[in-house]
């Protein structure tokens, strides 16, 4: 079969003609990924993935009843689009995961014991992939083929990636062989990233970023063209999910929090401006920066891992002068208004790897303000991000924990209760203890509830217990709480064991209430 | 009373005239310490720390039968010397402690209830110091007092410490009066220090240092001299404990640490001079430290928070370039060896504040080989730090979570069962789920006990379980743990809940049987 030919859309993407030349299709790479290879794709919270090529081999297994007899090691830098990495969740075709994935199904595979799925810092997974960690059993200690989605091949053969930069630079300098796709359904990003490779210890640098705005790097990845074994035309954009409105408790949350921030402005402990926001994805992240939109701050700035629609309000509402990330992953009505308005918001985005926009080096000296959402948070303080009940795993932990460690200010934002099928507050988001922790009592400054705000700082940990239970739990759990403190304080002081009193055979009591009798209120007493 | 007259040593030590003018005796002082106050001390590691106020102020307590009407909230770096802090304890005189501490009487005070403890990240501490964090509550925002050991002031009036930086940096930039004890009973440490203050955000720089041992600061604390309400001269060394010698478990662990290093020489993922090591105190510390003195590693370099006598070892091997960190703690031999032989040793030497040598951005950027003791650690990599059955504090995190997430490599060495009265195994170091968690699963890349090593880079949960009760379990607990784990996967499984098994409400029944019948062996099974 001939090579395809270039359209003129895709000629004008690709401006180094021996790149040209390597125009393929999907079915001509088949060869390229047999049975237990290890791959890696650019994406990243599900924009900047391949589309083609991991399509063409979820349709190749369905067609040819393959299931189970193609299994992939697949290294992304966070989740991939549904129709790709979650489709071959579904197709059976992921032998292991890391670090962080979203979909059904692939959350299913990995609870089903189908998929070895390990979470990593999202800062610390590029870094350990190149030093071998990840390959270490293979005797190349590389990728076998990675797939990225360019919006662009440069003169030099470097690429310019589309709407994430995530893992790409290490997952390309760690593959055997490269695919690009050069997607012409999205615009040419070039100019709106960052880029920086990893250097191994002991020659490594600081990253000079002393403001969000600071720029490091290149806009372009650097590849080895000898590498790259073919290149495919994408032609649809990324796939992604409309913005989840903020509701009442959300909005309650929101103000709680910038209420605190105002306060801090006034003791002298933030400057008018704040510091660099970090915000996460979903509801209550959508009411901070929207309520953000509506207050007195001005020239704010942004150090975060994922852009949301509601930073587009944030620029527009004039008080947003600059935000970086890792990617920016809107609505389909979001990516719409920003390629509409590209002129408008291109100088004031930066893109760049996961490594720098998650780097604890940078969080900690840009005093960045982080806010995230857990599945459960204790009262001493520890957070769970990750496995519900202690093991059943969500979507990994993220960049949570490297937010939170570092930044000067580490607020975790969770509504007090959330619904079961027989009670509307049958399980508490504030618990005796937490069935799996991945912040841990030394990192959080702040937990918020639409019931409270709880400043932990400087705080013993039963201090901290008493103001997390009165300004954070919701009142039916309220008592069950403070029921659970005392009995603890009592049984463990008198044991002089009284620190962090628990009691540690009962510490998960209103779990079991929640599992046996699908609420966490139907616990019988401590 | 008149002024005490200045030996010749003592002026020898203070080269700023009005320095001398403050001379003062700690009685003169006592005014500075109402009931309440905020006091900061110098110190780290039980070296470094003021003698004289603190003795005083105690005898003061004790003479007048005070106990329990003079409380302080009391900052150091980290712990001092028993015979001041453990003392202060005794006599009720600490109402909040942060955030590190070692001594019988102040692990009681904090068990029992009396003394408000928080442990904090050390590299955080100081930082949060300056945030004002631990001060909000104050209306001057500051420390009342703080308390420094100088080993000379110098003509501009800044201060050389003595065998520890630790947090005195920023203690004296948060204070709002300072007393120097001049301490004529060490030598003059002058050079021997990189000091290096905290700006706050937005306004701060890296930390640019790339190597070892790069200096980027200046050799003595800068001292607002209008602060200063007294001079002290204090006149005997620090007090240590000697050196905990290395038995046969630690060594056998020191053993699998170097066959591991040597390993990874092997497959290039380590330069044959390593990269800088991180090690702790205790005996597997020791061992490790001492067993790299046998072994044909070279050139090697130290990046750690305490260095102890056996660095003096490697030294003299002549395998050891270069060492720094925040305190030299040595044995009172180790520091007679060392005075003694000053010439032979300063050049190879570099204290730094313990933001510094703790400092994130550093630890990542150098790879360092981290290495730390851990209460317990569970069958998926996750490790208690601090809290005995979940509650009863030790001595705090130190620095073992600035390292353990940080470093390239993240080492936990433990032996694999601690003797209760009843049975020499009695606690198994590796358990199902760990009752605090300080260190989380995905932190650590190594697990190494007297029976073997774990390396679950790159593992799922399950493969974690498996590899670290294979390597790391005592005998006497494998079939207990593989029990625990086998039925918890099972029961996971079945339940769509298979990432991380547990038995959520069996977790902690080896802890029972501890608690209940003295033995972990004692569990009536799952």
């Amino acid at each position: 079969m001939a090579s395809p030919v270039a359209s003129a859309a895709l000629k004008s993407r690709i401006r180094r003609p021996s790149m040209l030349k390597k125009l393929c299709r999907p079915e001509d790479m088949l060869h390229h990924f047999p049975n237990g290879a290890y791959i890696g794709w650019s994406g990243f919270t599900g924009v900047g993935y391949p589309k083609k090529m991991p399509t063409f081999l979820a349709d190749h297994v369905e067609k040819n009843s393959l299931q189970g007899q193609l299994r992939y090691s697949l290294f992304v830098g966070a989740s991939s689009g549904a129709e790709t990495e979650n489709r071959w969740a579904g197709l059976d075709m992921i032998e292991r995961r890391s670090p962080h994935q979203v979909g059904k199904s692939i959350a299913k595979g990995i609870n089903d014991g189908r998929i070895n799925f390990f979470d990593k810092h999202l800062s610390m997974f590029p870094s350990d992939l190149v030093y071998g960690y990840y390959t270490k059993d293979k005797p190349s200690n590389s990728l076998d083929v990675t797939v990225v989605e360019a919006s662009c091949i440069k003169e030099d053969g470097s690429i310019v990636p589309g709407a994430s930069v995530g893992a790409t630079p290490e997952l390309v300098q760690m593959a055997d062989k490269i695919i690009i796709e050069v997607n012409t359904a999205i615009p040419n990003f070039e100019g709106l990233h960052d880029i920086t490779m990893t250097d191994l210890p002991p020659r490594r640098k600081p990253y000079l970023v002393m403001e969000v705005e600071d720029r490091i790097g290149s806009t372009s990845i650097p590849i080895d063209p000898e590498k790259v074994v073919g290149v495919i035309e994408s032609d649809y954009q990324d796939v992604t999910a409309p913005n989840t409105p903020a509701d009442d408790g959300s909005k309650a949350i929101a103000g709680h929090l910038i209420e605190f921030l105002e306060h801090e402005v006034t003791h002298g402990r933030l400057p008018k401006n704040l510091l660099p926001i970090q915000s996460g994805i979903g509801n209550i992240a959508n009411a901070v920066i929207g309520g953000l939109s509506e207050v007195n701050f001005w020239n704010l700035k942004v150090w975060t891992e994922v852009i949301q629609d509601t930073f587009l309000d944030l620029f527009d509402s004039g008080r947003l002068d600059f935000a970086t990330a890792t990617s920016i992953r809107f609505s389909p009505d979001g990516f719409k208004r920003f390629y509409d308005n590209w002129e408008q918001y291109q100088n004031k985005l930066l893109l760049r790897s996961q490594q720098v926009s998650n780097s604890p080096e940078i969080i900690r000296r840009l005093g960045v303000i982080g806010m995230n959402t857990p599945v459960e948070v204790d009262i001493y303080a520890h957070a769970n991000s990750t496995c519900v009940m202690g093991s059943r795993m969500l979507n990994g932990l993220g960049g949570s924990a490297d937010f939170l460690r570092n930044s000067k200010y580490s607020i975790m934002h969770t509504p007090s209760t959330r619904p079961t099928k027989t009670d509307p507050h049958g399980v508490s988001c504030i618990v005796p203890m937490c069935t799996h922790v991945d912040q841990t009592e030394h990192d959080l400054d702040v937990i918020v509830t639409e019931t409270g705000l709880a400043d932990v700082r400087g705080l013993s940990p039963k201090e901290r217990a008493r103001v997390i239970i009165d300004k954070c739990a919701h009142d039916d759990y309220k008592p069950i709480l403070k029921g659970y403190f005392e009995k603890a304080e009592f049984e463990c002081l008198r044991k002089g064991m009284g620190h962090e009193p628990h009691l540690l055979f009962n510490s998960f009591d209103m779990h079991k209430a929640l599992q046996e009798e699908g609420s966490m209120k139907k616990i019988k007493g401590w």
